[in-house]
C-alpha cells in the first residue's frame, strides 16, 4: 500500500490568536481527513498579515499532499489570503469572470460594490468551490484549498472539495477506557503493546471532569484493521490485569 | 511604550491532528495573554514525532519571546515532550532530584515504578512549575514553558507560571455587532475607519447561527483606551449610518 497522502491546515485569523473566538475548524477538517486516509501532519494558526500568509504557504506547499486554508476570504480590509495566496502562487490575483457574474446577479448591480466585486478576484487558475451555504469565494488552486472561516460556510465548502480529492487507506480507530487508572500503572505494559504493533498509532489520554472523574483512554488508531483489532484486546486485557474495569469507546464528557 | 512582548504555542499531540480531541488549550492561552499584554503571534499543532518536535522548538523559541507548550509529559511512551525540549537546549535529560522526591512521596517507593520515575526527568536547568491540581512535571527552560495536555492541569500550571512573566501592556476589546448586516455594505467604511487607527486591530467577524441568525461583529482590540474609544464610537455609528442596529458586545450563540 502507498502511504497516505499528507495535509496541513492553515488557519488564518487574528479572532483565533487573540482568543475571541475558539476555533472549531480545525477538529471538523481533522476528523473527515481521517476518514478519507489524508494524514493531517500540522496545524498553523497564524495572523492576519501578508509576509507570515505568503511565506506559511510557500514553506506548508511544498512540504504537504494539500493545504487547507480557512479564513480572511471576505470582502473587508482583513481579508488578505487571496491576494496572498497569489503571491505564493506567483500567479496574478484578478476579476474571475463567472464569479463575478454569480455575485453580480446575486447582489444585484446597484448592491455589487467594490467591496464586493473584491470578492469576485481570485488568483489565476484557480478552480471555484460552488457550494449551496454561500457565494464566498472558496477555490482550490495547485494543492492549496481556500474555504471560509466560518464553519457553516467552510464546512459546506468541504462537502463540495472532499470527494475531488484522493484519499488513502481510512484511519479508524478503537478505545477503551476506565476510570480510577493512571497512566504511570498501565504506561510498562501498553509501550510493550504499542511495540508489537510499529505500523498503529496508540495512544494513552487521561482525562479530569470537573465534577472529579478521572481516568484514562487507550486509543489505537490505523487503517489495518486486523491489526487494529488484536491491539484493542490486548489493551483490554492490560486493563483487567491492572484490576480496573474496561470500558468500550471514548469516555464521557 | 516598548513593543509587546510575543509568544507562540506549540500544541503537542496526535489526539489533536487525528480529530479524536477538540483542543480548548488553546483559547484559554490565548485570552490569558491578551490580558497580560502579551502578543501570540502563531500556534502550531504537532504530531508526537521527536524530529517535528525538536525542529519547531528550535524555530520558534528563536523567533518570539515565549513557547508555551502543552502535551507530552506523562509517563507513557508517546510522552516525549521533555526528551525533545533537552534536546533542542542542547541540555542532558536527566533525573531532577526534588521532582523524584515529590514523586516518589506521592506514590509510595512500591508503585513508584520505572515509567513514574521517568515523570521526574527534566531538561537539565528547569524550573518546575508547582501546582496544586498536578504532579504532572510542567517547567520553564529558558524561554520554552511547558504544561501539560490535560485542560485543568494546563489552567493550574498556567496560574501559577503567568505571575513569573513580564507583561506588556494589555490588549482591551470593543465589539459591536447587529444582526442582518452583511461585510460587504460596510466594508468600504469600515476600512476608512482602520486607515484612521493604524496602531489597532479592526476586524469584521460574520456569524451565521444553525437556527437561522445572521450577522457581523465589528470588533477593535488595541492598548491604547482613548484610540479604542474613538473608533469604536465610529464603528457604531457606521452600523447605524447603514440602517442597522448597532448592539454593543458580541453576538449571541
Amino acid at each position: 500500500m502507498p502511504p497516505n497522502p499528507t495535509a496541513c491546515i492553515i488557519v488564518i485569523g487574528n479572532e483565533i490568536l487573540s482568543g475571541r473566538t475558539q476555533d472549531a475548524n480545525i477538529n471538523f477538517i481533522a476528523r473527515r481527513l481521517g476518514v478519507m486516509g489524508i494524514t493531517l501532519q500540522e496545524v498553523r494558526v497564524i495572523p492576519d498579515i501578508a509576509r507570515t500568509i505568503v511565506a506559511t504557504l510557500t514553506e506548508m506547499r511544498a512540504r504537504v499532499d494539500h493545504v487547507f486554508t480557512t479564513g480572511g476570504i471576505g470582502p473587508t480590509h482583513d481579508d488578505i489570503t487571496s491576494a496572498c495566496v497569489a503571491e505564493a502562487m506567483g500567479v496574478p490575483w484578478e476579476i474571475h469572470p463567472e464569479s463575478f457574474a454569480l455575485l453580480e446577479a446575486h447582489f444585484g448591480t446597484e448592491n455589487f460594490n467594490a467591496a464586493r466585486q473584491r470578492m469576485a478576484m481570485l488568483p489565476r487558475g484557480a478552480t471555484p468551490i460552488r457550494n449551496s451555504v454561500s457565494l464566498a469565494p472558496g477555490y482550490s488552486i495547485g494543492n492549496i484549498h481556500v474555504m471560509a472561516g466560518v464553519p457553516k460556510i467552510m464546512q459546506a465548502m468541504f462537502d463540495e472539495l472532499a470527494p475531488t480529492l484522493e484519499g488513502g487507506s481510512p484511519v479508524q480507530s478503537r478505545s477503551w477506557f476506565a476510570f480510577d487508572l493512571f497512566e504511570g500503572a498501565l504506561a510498562a505494559g501498553f509501550e510493550a503493546i504499542a511495540e508489537q504493533h510499529p505500523e498503529l498509532d496508540l495512544g494513552s489520554y487521561p482525562f479530569h471532569r470537573p465534577d472529579g472523574r478521572r481516568g484514562v483512554a487507550l486509543v489505537c488508531k490505523g487503517t489495518d484493521i486486523a491489526r487494529l483489532d488484536h491491539a484493542a484486546a490486548q489493551v483490554k486485557m492490560l486493563i483487567a490485569d491492572l484490576g480496573a474495569t474496561p470500558i468500550e469507546g471514548e469516555p464521557p464528557l
